[in-house]
């Protein structure tokens, strides 16, 4: 028996873990529901995935949390200036985050934002089947509404977008945001134009017959040699692919196959691969505690798109994978040379639908809907002209004119479920990547060889200890500056593109 | 909106709900363990695990379920002299008990057993792939002190297994059980020795090959011909066959394959959907409630015995379904007779695994378990002695040796979850199957000519009607009265094996 009295941060330590285990028995019961639930099972499992979430939350704002916090932050202010217990700290800051988060939120409106929601997916659903905007104009409206309400609740002097990305993206602002769009855009246009006039990439070759169970096979093998952790993780399929996890000791992703697309569940794990090291490098003391896990959206996503993109893009990587996926599809690929299947894989066309844009359009999607929210959420524009405003930017950014709603502005199922604020995230994980990327070259030099070599675990070991290990202790922005030396910054990123497409399209 | 005021009976509905939640969030991260969790996830899971046990105990015990509780059967009390509801009075009744046996309960307890049971059962996963006993050891003996504390806290002057017993079937006690044990070993001890002086039955047709993949597509057909309900259910693979509900909506059950043994996943199969289908026929309106679900593990094994054995061992049976298992394996069955088959799967003769033993021997099985129980908890046995007074006992009844601890004192899993007094329940199950099979005949008539027509809806309405829709309703004792006009007899199963067993064997 443990003799010595709790300290306040221990006694905060075991209620935020408590919450804790309900959130990640929350993720487990999701887990279920997207993989192995039978049908019938949609409606009792609402209801205790209610119940779960209710608990959590009464437990997060409960006075005895907020005695327990204040007690460790007296505690904290105390030992701090003689010991300096950094994790400490952090793991107070993280905490009281949280709490003021939860606590500012009237529960009525969470309430009627919950309602809200379910009525506007089930409308979106609708909407979507028979391209009739009209069907989700005034669910859109509320939801804009109501989420203007809980962002003045949370932070009543703030700007209304900046609070929402707060959210998913700590201390991340429009004012932040607008220059790095712009220059995104500036790189991205020219180029996406400069391609549509190039001789355009054939991949035919990754539509022909791919049997879905060696394409599992061929990506459990090389999620392995890339350092996913099988003892600590499974893989499933689901119709939205995902990566969640209940500790970093139990990470699972899902995928997708399709027989006639070789690239959507062997790009499609390596992107949720990327998730699942980012977890899996949690620090295992921190296991049930606030800081553990990763920091937020973006950084998740610098990880996802690193070794989907940065990794499972590049001709070196596939130098000395490509003879094994010959080799487990040959009818398919014996004939196909390197040279010619990295271009397949790399092939670059603007589309109209952002689930399957590729590399280099994706983030005009993203500045889109940036742009759209914020203008919606702040005014400018109202519900009924979204639609129009929609179809202008794809046309000027995209050179593409959506035929229908359903193909344009319903496309996504993000705001039917309330979640603005949130598509940014992507675009900073594309940037991310590429300025983390160089950060790991300048420490361990060039990762190339190492990728023609198959050799993943310097790059792995470096993230581990630049990102992974860090969890939650530091602020986006903190664990950008830390392990790249800059912040936040775009040029690596433009560079890559500039770099990449223009040697594939020989602009 | 709803203007009523909520009656007392409503505002403890919704606590019980809550409680409810999470036993179910529970149960699901228990057959995730079972069935899909990687191997690194244990030691989170048994934290998360052990959170949701203790929330639920805090709040089954907590000041306002006791008040709640008070308001409602005081209301029901008066209400109840007007109105008579009786299911109003019963969920009152049950959920008493369970607040009193929660009360009674220290929460660190609770805790700790939870815990131990998640770190015991992955120890007894290894102790039994490698047949070392010394591994789990020390769990047992950890489980057998925090489960004597747990009854001697309980009911603190009751026998310990009695208090056990209860647990798991209402009203049972040792003193009821040793007459029956007797009447059962007085059948089947000079059955057993008819049947080993008789000409043995030849099963050597059950021990081809007979591909996994198809066992599974023939089962799983066979449980829908029967009424499984797969839109509110599913099947898995486990080491140990289970089955587990998360409402009536989402009953699952697991089996094992294994490619020598037609018998394994199909009587396996049968058996646990006899469970489910319990489990699938509660009503729609206790859902969430205490009322909802199989009333105790006698009578839930009463219904998985009835299909295993009186359903799935019965020659009228096979005498519609044979062709079709022929069908799906002609190179093994296409010359065997139904006769022979029939034999073959009712072979009788001693075996060391009880989940492999006939249905005849079985019963000395559990006698055998009850009885190393007791002298456990009772401390006339210690674990280093159990698994030596284990063999001894087996040699005594069946007349067999283990050869090692794995196809001995290591083969259950229950010890492991830290479920003693469960295995009496078995036996129960055995016995009550034939009582309520004979009730049901008296009601709709023969059931084999039904089966030979492979109607199974009439036997599915009687079990509907007279046992399922009763849920919780009632103790097992006055189900079992009003479902078959007697006590728990065991005459008519001793009568049913004498008869059955006499036939095959000629005897």
């Amino acid at each position: 028996m443990n003799t010595v009295a709790p300290s306040p941060l221990d006694d905060l330590k075991t209620r935020l873990s408590d919450i804790h285990g309900l959130e990640m028995a929350g993720a487990v019961l999701d887990w279920d529901q997207e993989t192995y639930m039978p049908p019938g099972g949609v409606g009792a499992r609402a209801e205790t995935r209610a119940t779960l979430a209710k608990l959590a939350h009464e437990m997060q704002v409960a006075d005895v949390t907020a005695r327990l916090l204040e007690a460790a932050e007296a505690e904290g202010n105390d030992k701090e200036a003689a010991s300096g217990d950094e994790d400490a700290s952090a793991l107070l800051r993280v905490a009281r985050r949280n709490f003021d988060r939860a606590t500012k939120t009237p529960a009525a409106l969470v309430e009627e934002f919950s309602r809200a929601t379910s009525l506007a997916h089930s409308a979106w659903t609708q909407a979507r089947a028979g391209s009739d905007y009209a069907l989700f104009a005034p669910h859109l409206e509320k939801l804009l509404e109501l989420t203007r309400q809980i962002a003045l609740a949370r932070a009543p002097h703030a700007p209304i977008y900046d609070t929402l990305l707060d959210d998913y993206e700590e201390g991340l602002t429009c004012t932040a945001l607008e220059p790095i769009w712009a220059e995104l855009k500036a790189v991205t246009v020219p180029l996406v134009a400069q391609i549509a006039a190039a001789q355009p990439i054939d991949d035919g070759v990754l539509h022909l017959h791919y049997d879905p169970a060696a394409q599992r096979a061929f990506a459990e093998k090389v999620l392995a040699d890339c350092g996913f952790d099988w003892n600590r993780g499974r893989q499933d399929v689901s119709v939205h692919p995902f990566c969640t996890h209940f500790g970093r000791s139990d990470v699972r992703i899902t995928t997708r196959y399709a027989c006639n697309d070789l690239q959507s569940a062997l790009f499609g794990s390596l992107h949720e691969m990327g998730h699942a090291l980012y977890e899996q490098g949690s620090p295992e003391a921190w296991e049930q505690t606030p800081l553990a896990g990763g920091v937020s959206l973006g950084v998740h996503e610098s990880q996802s798109r690193m070794w989907e993109n940065l990794v499972g893009r590049n001709q070196a990587f596939w130098s000395h994978t490509y003879p094994a996926l010959q080799g487990t599809f040959p009818a398919q690929l014996e004939a196909v040379p390197l040279s010619e299947f990295y271009r397949a894989i790399n092939r670059s066309a603007p589309s109209l639908v952002r689930v399957e844009a590729d590399e280099l359009t994706y983030n005009l999607h993203i500045i889109l809907r940036y742009e759209i929210e914020r203008e919606l959420l702040e005014g400018v524009l109202t519900v009924a002209d979204a639609p129009a405003a929609w179809n202008a930017k794809v046309e000027s950014y995209l050179g593409l004119t959506p035929s229908n709603d359903t193909e344009g502005i319903l496309q996504d199922v993000h705001w039917s479920h309330g979640g603005f604020g949130y598509f940014p995230t992507y675009s900073i994980g594309n940037i991310l990547s590429v300025q983390l990327w160089n950060a790991a070259e300048r420490e361990i030099g060039e990762l190339e060889p190492l990728m023609a070599r198959g050799e993943f675990a310097p790059l792995l070991g470096w993230l581990r200890e630049n990102v992974h290990r860090h969890g939650q202790k530091f602020p986006p922005q903190e664990l950008v500056r830390r392990a790249t030396g800059e912040p936040l910054t775009v040029a690596p990123y433009a560079s890559y593109l500039q770099t990449k497409f223009g040697a594939l399209y020989d602009l």
